[in-house]
């Protein structure tokens, strides 16, 4: 299944600001999307990248800077079906990959925490996008609206995306790859003396 | 399979009081509970919730006010197997508690957001459970040193718990229980003005 990844490469994961710099959130970034490349490959996909600016890999990269919805909507137009799965599901693994295409369904939606759709399946053209506000919802609408078929993958490791400081911990938590290598590297580090665990930063480490 | 549901009916879910006063989070918690004990009963089994004090419900009810990880480590002693669930996984559904139950494996764990155990379903006795921290990580460890097989149920309903304002999001967007109905009845809502969505709490409804 023809598969892409929108990934933004412009001063990517703001949100991540009070625990990393800059330099640190386009490694974090880098290191998000090959974790979500190795889990699509190994279900045996092909992706390709679009990224808002031209970004060094070893899959297919097309550079295209509009905004999901315009970007995703054509890409439904141009053939289906059609996987897209964001660049930050940090625990994203093969079996979830497999799960995702092969669930029937002319729409099929995994969401994401806070209401997002963090990887969707289209096999038909006349469904559309709108990845502004709770596209959750909004994505099962427009689909019944067009009398399109629909299911949910439920599945933890598709609902995380690193969004903020605290997602992190799932990260820590429950990460095999890349990302989590890293983060353990860069001193960070679970804190569970008050009960409720929480990530920590060791700058000396 | 024998199903308990622990319940803390002493004071619940003080982390929600920005939005909810004592009698309001009561309510709630006994609403997720009821939404529980529906999708485990949905499932065919029998639950027994075990209570810190007495609560007036339709199920088998022991009073039992120990923290939790005296109270299933004795239940697991006294038989298995043996499923436990959280009382406030407001997106559980059937499906979830089925998967859950039918998951082979000594030790069958399904972990919630933040390090935690959501549920749990334990065939050999020699298993043992710590619910402090995160009991994600600490219960695979403990059936890794027994030697007992392990599998994780990889479910994002499974996953969530309702503990903060924040969780309150979740069951908006994917709720279909009480639960659900009792906030958008107590004026609780998605806004997505802003872009990325949160929820409010309209006073004069």
């Amino acid at each position: 299944m023809r598969t892409v990844i929108p990934f933004d490469a412009t001063d990517p994961k703001t949100r991540l600001s009070p625990v990393l710099d800059a330099d640190e959130r386009a490694t974090v970034a880098s290191l998000l999307l090959q974790d979500v490349i190795d889990a699509v490959q190994g279900a045996g996909l092909e992706p390709t990248v679009i990224a808002t600016e031209p970004v060094d890999l070893e899959v297919p990269v097309r550079v295209d800077p509009r905004p999901l919805t315009p970007l995703i909507g054509e890409e439904i137009e141009r053939a289906t079906p059609l996987a897209v799965v964001m660049a930050d599901l940090a625990l994203l693994e093969r079996p979830q990959v497999s799960r995702l295409v092969e669930t029937d369904g002319d729409v099929v939606i995994a969401p994401g925490l806070g209401g997002g759709t963090n990887a969707l399946v289209v096999r038909d053209p006349t469904f559309d996008v709108d990845y502004h506000g709770t596209s959750f919802v909004d994505h099962l609408a427009i689909a019944r609206e067009r009398d399109l078929t629909t299911a949910v993958v439920d599945s933890f490791r598709l609902a995380v995306d690193v969004d903020e400081p605290a997602d992190l911990l799932e990260v820590l938590v429950h990460g095999t790859g890349r990302t989590v290598e890293w983060l353990e590297e860069a001193g960070f580090e679970i804190q569970t003396d008050g009960g409720r665990p929480r990530v920590t930063r060791d700058v000396e480490s």
